[in-house]
């Protein structure tokens, strides 16, 4: 069984990705609702919060848990990583997302949005920094030597997304207003660090324009996994593989159940359990 | 010392006003940062949450609570109105805007907005009943026999002001679409059901037009105290009168300390407790 959980509903387009690739695994997934948004705790307490949902997971089952939201994969998945040492394996969403940019930019401008909470850790840009010397070449003269790093915090994408309001005008200012910067920094690639945005993505495309290649690191992570697999067929083999789903939240089924389902493209129930 | 509780900083809406009626007295903030926001959670959680936060002020020496949260008022005040039994008095703030709009307005067409949970626990309605007997009188030949009320739940109005989003064109066209069934609707009075609206007020009653007093819960909260003294001389005297002021919040008090400056009006620096 594979868990994932994430603050809320967000990490559904990630298990959406993951389902698209891997239909045939067992999947649990935990909605922490009750302590929702992460992007607004403190690194202490986001802390405390990841360890418990993986505690739970863990005596559920799960063989390999997914942090499936970029403030706890900035925040808290190396503190974890240290905690489980491998077991259970842990991934979160940033590398895979890092790694992807740097494997697709052109110029070297590369800019990535996502809650404060994500931007403030500054996670996004020591990831680049860390591999770029190795994933990053150059496809153009004019290209940058070494990466140029633009990031925005754009807190009331999340609440606007969870109200439904994908396509109003509200909306398309924010995106205008937030995504200004980083079009006149003129990046080539740009990075969606929240699992909420996808489903602004056309919207982002449209704003972006055709010179600026739009990754999701829900996409990313689960095209990641498998050249995972491949270095690690034995966590590959420990995964039950029966297509089973089963979602807990820990708190306003109702709401997990309403939304949920927007963010996963298929009908989700949520049983409610206390952590 | 009087004890004054919220999810966040909106509840120093609340405390100013009381601030300007009884500069006096001794207060002790409480902002439980870290479940912010009330408005998302479940009746059962927001239940457990606002025991916590009075046994906190309790323990601290608190001789009077101040629940200055709309969403707990609607949801938990009776419920930890019965466990304490008067001892500490633990006070609202949606009576005393109820009581307010029914004394004020002309022909009984009342609107309230407020945050999803607030307008879902239908709360204001059920006190609008309870007290419209006693408390309105038709004050034109036109007015309705009996109160037309009218709710609307506006999520967006708290991200929106918590990140200063005050005279944005985004907020106002926000404010428009929220509030037009009401203006359509022809209400002559409207609550603000929120603690964090009073910093839209300027607005809303421009948009709402001469013919509509907009009610501020925090106003009506403080105004409403003079007459609970008289009623209990008693607890009165049992509140310290030294000018202190302490801060309390359960998570981030550096973003306690912007933002709550911001919602007070003067500077407040929060010690971070866990409770």
């Amino acid at each position: 069984m594979i868990g994932i959980f994430d603050s809320g509903f967000g990490g559904l387009t990630v298990m959406k990705e993951y389902l698209k690739k891997y239909p045939d695994f067992d999947y649990m997934y935990l909605g922490d609702q009750a302590n929702m948004p992460y992007g607004s705790h403190s690194k202490e307490r986001l802390n405390k919060l990841v360890v418990q949902n993986i505690e739970f997971l863990v005596k559920k089952g799960c063989k390999m848990i997914i942090v499936a939201c970029n403030t706890a994969s900035a925040d808290a998945l190396r503190h974890v990583q240290q905690i489980y040492k491998g077991n259970p394996t842990i991934l979160g969403v940033l590398v895979p997302a890092v790694e992807n940019a740097l494997d697709k930019t052109r110029f070297g401008n590369i800019g990535v949005i996502g809650t404060r909470g994500t931007i403030n850790s500054n996670a996004y840009e020591r990831e680049i920094r860390k591999y770029e010397k190795d994933l990053y070449k150059p496809k153009d003269k004019r290209a940058n030597k070494e990466v140029k790093f633009y990031q925005q915090s754009c807190p009331l994408l999340v609440p606007l997304t969870e109200e439904g309001m994908i396509k109003s005008t509200v909306t398309r200012m924010m995106l205008k207003k937030y995504l200004r910067p980083l079009k006149n920094a003129h990046i080539d690639t740009l990075i969606l660090g929240c699992t909420h945005y996808p489903l602004l993505q056309k919207e982002i495309d449209r704003i972006m324009g055709k010179n600026c290649k739009v990754i999701s690191s829900a996409m990313s992570a689960a095209d990641a996994i498998g050249d995972y697999f491949e270095r690690h067929p034995d966590v590959l083999k420990s995964i039950s593989k029966n297509s089973k789903r089963i979602y807990y939240t820990t708190d306003c089924p109702e709401r997990f159940e309403d939304l949920g389902s927007r963010f996963l493209g298929e009908r989700v129930e949520g049983e409610k359990v206390e952590i």
